[in-house]
């Protein structure tokens, strides 16, 4: 039976995180906010999605969503995802609001949120968590979902297709392995800039002895600062643990080239976000003065032609694609099939409010229909906030557990969105 | 004496433009809009700035502004100016609101509006058009308003000192000759994807009568009627005026290609946005397949960084940086900066409603101050919406005729301001 959806709501969520410093980094300081929507249908059934802010001016998302809704209001759930690539299109190209974007910025950020929101409606609807929902597609569907525009240099949909074939034989034992075992998680909620040496001392400890081998530690301008916060991290996860360095973006060009040249030391994994995110051949510049240290990108990266670039150009040896950056899931799908096609491994970025509970399932599906392989992937875990989720992510010795409730994850408890929403909510009327 | 900023004032203009598919192109039908922001002092002068948008979403733009307004109001105009970068950067780099961009898209475009508008209350001051203020600071005091994030692999700030000494000594001259003169421009009035033949006859006619001699047309997706469009226009202009394209980002790459190696025939000394605007590798293979003729793009283009790769990478021969999608003046004088770096002309984008207003102050300062040369340089001309303006751009002949009042040329007519605010001004009450 057809589901038409009658109404968009859009709400503006906002936790007040910066009063802890959680979060904080060479660049940030906010709180962690969600541009919230629901959809509503005649049938009851409703889907939720969101993108995820910095606080201030999270309210431009929310009027973005509201300007973005009447493609969406009065549509079949059928006649959306009957023809998902022009609906997508019909979003990321609108006549009017595409001069504000194209595909970048608030516009794309809000666009995923809608996008989101129609695939949990889907999955909701057929009963399954998204991610099963996109390994059960074929791969001719999936591939009838994604705009391949300004892709078919590098990316076809006929060689997408065949990506995705090459990977079905082991479908099914990747699927199991992963409800039995999940998906392997590092942990970020160690290394905020903001906390003392006391406290990443702390943390770092509790998380080896909850089964985390993987670290992040944030870096900044400060190169001694940069120094002794690194020592001190390797000297607390030992030579065997993985030690991953984050910049947020706060390095010129040469700058990171020095400082990771001086960083070295202690053996760093990758340098996440060494300069501008926009800056594609000054990643390439540093990943060839860095190396054997991986650089990574992504959670500022804004849609599926920059990383189309950074993996031509050599740029990144991981790919950290943001579930609420770009717009929804048939983009990331598209930037999933070209790392895929380039041999690159994805490191979803998650964190922030409701990243986790959304990358998980771009990880899983990643994994069992896409890339086939563990090999150097792994999801970003902070431990913030996931207690305002209906269906929060869960975690054992440093792993994912697979989501098993239908849709995307990403509803908000009713308790939470209305205590939480500004202005008016309990939390920001004290 | 201190001029303080007493208030931040954004407005919601919107002009039905698409009634008559005035500025239609492959990709683009919309309302000529713009977020308006006035600022007021207690001195009485007021600082008027707006970034133009395409119609609907212009709300998001005004919500942005409002959001930026906490960085200027209460701020002395001295205060701002004694520091303009770090100014700038205080917007830029809000450490809640960058998430929203950074610097690209809505947030960074309502950026642009205010800090232009800061700007034209600082010409308005010192009683001085805006170009003119630019081109009598020292090199010191301009290099000091730039923000030189991410660009110092290819321009520091000593650099950018020596261009601008290295041009002044004939900028007297070249101020008299502007001042006589004018600057040259070119028409795209002419060439509208939804126009008739007829109707784009009788304009290539009419502005040959007058003085034009380069003439732009759109093309689009079919290789047909561009082809029939491009020879109707050379037929028309003959083979001694040049003829420009402009396909709005509609191609991937290799149609980019395999369409200009067919229109080639005609003899286009530019392709204008071939593809994503966000595609430097693009535009850059692209460039190299298509020579002689010249990749153009720059009115998408988001910030100083996509400028420097696209210039790095050899991807363009055109440098047409937009004065609303940039943030304001500051930015726009980096731009013009790594141009004369790598050598590469600036012909601003122009048209919308404003952006003539503005890119001739810019044009006149490049040629007077930083290029020093009027080689393959000239301004885009639309003739749309100028009689909303007080201080309206002036052409004889082909040529913009310097503009002499003090400011930045932005301030729209009062009547026009409340007969076209969106909703509810009379143009949208009917």
């Amino acid at each position: 039976m057809a589901l038409t959806i009658t109404e968009v709501v859009a709400r503006d969520i906002r936790f007040p995180t910066s009063r802890e410093l959680d979060g904080s980094d060479a660049m940030n300081v906010g709180d962690y906010s969600a541009a919230y929507v629901v959809l509503k249908t005649d049938g009851g059934l409703e889907g939720h999605g969101l993108t995820f802010t910095n606080g201030r001016g999270n309210e431009l998302c929310v009027a973005a969503i509201r300007a973005l809704a009447p493609h969406v209001q009065g549509r079949t759930l059928e006649g959306i995802t009957g023809d998902f690539r022009r609906f997508w299109r019909s979003l990321a190209q609108d006549p009017q609001l595409r001069w504000l974007g194209p595909e970048k910025g608030v516009i794309h950020m809000s666009t995923g949120a809608v996008v989101n929101a129609v695939w949990d409606l889907w999955a909701k609807q057929q009963g399954k968590p998204l991610w099963k929902l996109l390994v059960d597609m074929t791969p001719e569907a999936l591939v009838a979902a994604i705009d391949f525009s300004y892709l078919t240099d590098v990316l076809t949909p006929e060689q997408a297709v065949e990506i995705l074939r090459r990977q079905a034989p082991g479908k099914a034992a990747r699927e199991a392995e992963m409800l039995r075992d999940g998906f392997p998680g590092y942990t970020t909620s160690t290394g905020w800039l903001g906390y003392s040496d006391e406290k990443v001392s702390r943390l770092a400890r509790q998380a080896m002895d909850e089964g985390w081998d993987h670290f992040k530690i944030k870096v900044g301008p400060d190169l001694d600062g940069n120094m002794r916060r690194a020592a001190l991290m390797r000297e607390l996860i030992g030579p065997g643990r993985k030690l991953m360095m984050d910049a947020n973006q706060c390095w010129d060009v040469g700058e990171a080239i020095s400082q990771m040249k001086a960083l070295a030391r202690f053996d760093p994994w990758w340098i996440e976000e060494p300069t501008c995110a926009d800056d594609v051949l000054g990643h390439a510049a540093i990943a060839r003065a860095v190396a054997p240290i991986g650089v990574a990108t992504g959670e500022v990266c804004q849609n599926r032609v920059m990383f189309k670039q950074l993996m031509q150009a050599g740029a990144i040896r991981f790919c950290q694609v943001d579930t609420c950056r770009t717009g929804g899931v048939n983009e990331v799908v598209a930037v999933l099939l070209l790392a895929a096609r380039f041999g690159i491994p994805v490191c979803p970025h998650s964190g922030g409010v409701g990243l986790c509970e959304y990358a998980q399932h771009v990880a899983l599906f990643d994994y069992i229909a896409v890339s086939g392989t563990l090999q150097d992937r792994m999801l970003e875990y902070v431990d913030h906030l996931h207690e305002h989720f209906v269906d929060p992510v869960r975690t054992r010795r440093g792993r994912y557990l697979a989501p098993e409730a239908p849709g995307y994850s990403i509803a908000i408890k009713p308790q939470s969105l209305d205590d939480y929403e500004f202005p008016g909510g309990r939390a920001w009327r004290r």
